[in-house]
C-alpha cells in the first residue's frame, strides 16, 4: 500500500467492464467527471476476460461485434470524457462521511472522496484462481505468486509454473530465458497433457523442453513440503495416482481468474442472492449516492444483459446528477441537438439545421 | 378499405421506429415473429423523419451514426427474424377478444389476431401538418391532398402547392412537367420568400419559374371559396398584408410531418399526461398483453431516449414470451454461446470454444 494524496470527485465507477465505460458517457453527458477503478490492468471486464474473440450480435444497432471490439467502441465513445482510469486494483472499502461523500480505498491505497458511487463490478472482481491446498497460502508473495512477477525474484531459484494456457508457457518460457536473471530450473506442471495455447506457442514450448530449458510434468499439486517456514517441496499426483515431491524455491500460479464479489458485500447495501437491490427510478442501491449498474444489481424483471446496463447507466447518472447539482433542474438534452452536448462531446455542430 | 383475411399472430409491434426494430429483434431471440405496422411508408419513424441526416452519439458501443445510417443497422440486425411490415397504414383499432387475444385492425383494413401487442408509437404517427382554414377540409381527397398523389388526377388543372421543402418543389416540378399529365397551372406558395432545399434544387426550380412552368408566390392561404360543394379559389394574404384570391381547382398540401397521437388514446388503456403508463418489470400498460416501449411510454425515472428504449424492448419481450408460451420456463440465453440464438440468428457458432 502506498499514501496518496485524496481525489476530490463528484464520481467514482468501480468497474471498467461495457457498462462502468458507458457510465462514464452519460456522466459525461451531464458534465460529470468520472474516476474509474477496476481489479484487471486493463479496461473491459468480462467481455475481455471471457469473450474477447467471441461474436456478440445483441447489442443494438450492432449486428455484430466482439467483446474486444465493443470495449474499443466504447473506449472511443468516452474518450471526450477524459476520465481517470485506476487499474489493477480493487476497492477495498467504503465509507460514508459526514458532509454525505464517501471516504473510497483502493487495495493500491489510492483514495478518493467522492459524492456519487457506481458500482458496475459485473459478476465480481476478478481474482486469480488459487490452489487449495493446506499451509500454502502462507506463503503468498514471498514464495508464492499469483501474477507474472519481475523475473529478479526467480533469478537462480527453482521455479514451479502451474497452469496449462498460453500466459502459463509463456511466464515458463520468460523465466527459463538465459541471462542474469534466468531461473535454476523451471517446470510447467499441468494437470492434463494438453496445453491450451495456439500452435506457434506449443511449437516454440516444444523447442524449449528440448534444449532442457524448461520440463514440462503433468499432474497435481496434492502437498507441500516446508521447513524453519519455506515452503521447500511440493508433492505431485500425476493421472495413475502416484505421487513425488519436487524441489520449489518458488511457484507462479496462473490458473486464469475467476470472479469474486469480495469487499462489497461488507459495504452495508441490501442485497438478495448476492446482488445489490436497487430501485428501477435511478437504479440507487440501499444507500443515496451508491448506485449500482449492469449484471451486479437486481430489480424486479431484471435480465442481465449488457444493453439493459447501459440503460441503468442513463438513469443513475441522472439520479447523480441531482445530488451532484442540487441547486440545478437537470434536464434531457439530445445529443443530436444540443450544443452544450456537442461542446462536452468535442464534436462540431450539424451544418444543416 | 379493402377486406383481407385475418393474420394470426404472437406478436404485432405497433410503430417501426428504432424501438419498434429493436422489439422484433429481442421477440426474435425469443422465438417470437412479428408484425410491424407503421403509419408512415417506411421503417425509421422520427429517426427518417427528424434527424436522418444529424448525428447521434448516444447509442452505446456506436460513437457516431445518423438517424438513417442507425435504422438501417438495426433493419440489418433484425434480418434474420423476418418481419413482416405493413406500412403506410394506422392502427385505428385493438379490442380484446374473449381467448386473450386482441384484434388489431389499420386503417388499410388489415386485420391482426395477436398474442400480444407492442406499442413503439414515439411520439405518434406522423401525420401531414394541415392548413387550418374553415370549410376547407370538406374537399379532402376530392380537391385537397396531402401526399403527393397520381399525376393524373391533376392533369389540366389550375393547381396550388402550399409548402416550402425540397418535397414541395418536387412535386410543384412534377406537376408543371410538360407531358400528357401536365397541369393547366401550378403555383407553389411558401409563407416567406426563402424556400428550404438544397441549392441544386433551387436552381431547377429558378429555371421553371423563368420559363413560365411554375409561379412562386409569398403569402398564406387564409380563406377558400367555394360555390356548388366545389372549392373554386383560395384567398391569399401576403406580407403586407394584402388579400388576394387564386383560382384553383387542386391543393397540394405539402407542410410537412407533425406526429399524432391518434386513436391509441381511445384503447382504454391508462395514460399520464398523453403517456403511456408501464410497470418497469416487463413495460406492461394497464391491458395485460399489451406492452409499450420507446417515448411513448412512461415510468418513474423515465427518459426518453432511444437506448432505455432497447433496454424496453428486451424486458417486454420476456414478458410477452410468459404469455405467448405459458407452459414453458423463458431463459435468458446469451448471443455470444447459444447454439438455440445462433440458429435462430442464422450464424455459424464460434470456432474457439
Amino acid at each position: 500500500m502506498t499514501g496518496t494524496s485524496m481525489i476530490q470527485t463528484d464520481a467514482v465507477v468501480i468497474g471498467a467492464g461495457p457498462v462502468g465505460l458507458f457510465q462514464v458517457f452519460q456522466l459525461g453527458l451531464l458534465d460529470i467527471k468520472a474516476h474509474v477503478v477496476d481489479t484487471l490492468p486493463h479496461p473491459g471486464g468480462q467481455c475481455i476476460e471471457l469473450y474477447a474473440d467471441k461474436p456478440i450480435y445483441d447489442i443494438p444497432g450492432t449486428p455484430r461485434t466482439s467483446g474486444r471490439e465493443l470495449v474499443a467502441s466504447l473506449l472511443k465513445q468516452i474518450k471526450p470524457f477524459g476520465a481517470s482510469f485506476h487499474l489493477g486494483q480493487e476497492v477495498t472499502s467504503v465509507a460514508p462521511q459526514a458532509d454525505g461523500r464517501f471516504l473510497v480505498e483502493t487495495s493500491h491505497g489510492t483514495m478518493f472522496l467522492a459524492k456519487t458511487l457506481f458500482i458496475a463490478a459485473g459478476v465480481g472482481s476478478f481474482q486469480p484462481k488459487r490452489l487449495k491446498i493446506a499451509g500454502l497460502d502462507a506463503f503468498e508473495n514471498s514464495q508464492l505468486f499469483h501474477h507474472a512477477s519481475e523475473s529478479a525474484l526467480f533469478a537462480g531459484k527453482n521455479v514451479l509454473v502451474v497452469g496449462g494456457d498460453e500466459t502459463a508457457i509463456d511466464q515458463t518460457a520468460r523465466l527459463a530465458q538465459a541471462g542474469p536473471q534466468q531461473a535454476k530450473s523451471v517446470t510447467l506442471l499441468h494437470r492434463r497433457d494438453v496445453l491450451q495455447a495456439p500452435p506457434e506457442v506449443l511449437v516454440r514450448f516444444d523447442a524449449l523442453r528440448i534444449n532442457g530449458g524448461a520440463r514440462f510434468q503433468v499432474g497435481q499439486v496434492t502437498g507441500i513440503d516446508s521447513e524453519d517456514g519455506k515452503l521447500k517441496a511440493v508433492r505431485i499426483t500425476d493421472v495413475d495416482g502416484n505421487t513425488s515431491a519436487l524441489q520449489v524455491d518458488m511457484m507462479l500460479v496462473l490458473l486464469g481468474l475467476s470472479p469474486k464479489l469480495g469487499p462489497l458485500m461488507q459495504w452495508g447495501l441490501d442485497m438478495e442472492r448476492k446482488q445489490l437491490l436497487v430501485d428501477t427510478e435511478k437504479f440507487s442501491t440501499s444507500i443515496p449516492g451508491i448506485f449500482a449498474v449492469g449484471d451486479i444489481n437486481t430489480y424486479p424483471g431484471k435480465k442481465k444483459l449488457i444493453l439493459c446496463g447501459f440503460h441503468e447507466c442513463a438513469l443513475a447518472a441522472f439520479g447523480a446528477a441531482a445530488l451532484i447539482f442540487p441547486d440545478q433542474k437537470i434536464q434531457l438534452q439530445y445529443t443530436t441537438t444540443s450544443p452544450k452536448l456537442h461542446k462536452l462531446l468535442g464534436v462540431e455542430p450539424p451544418l444543416v439545421d
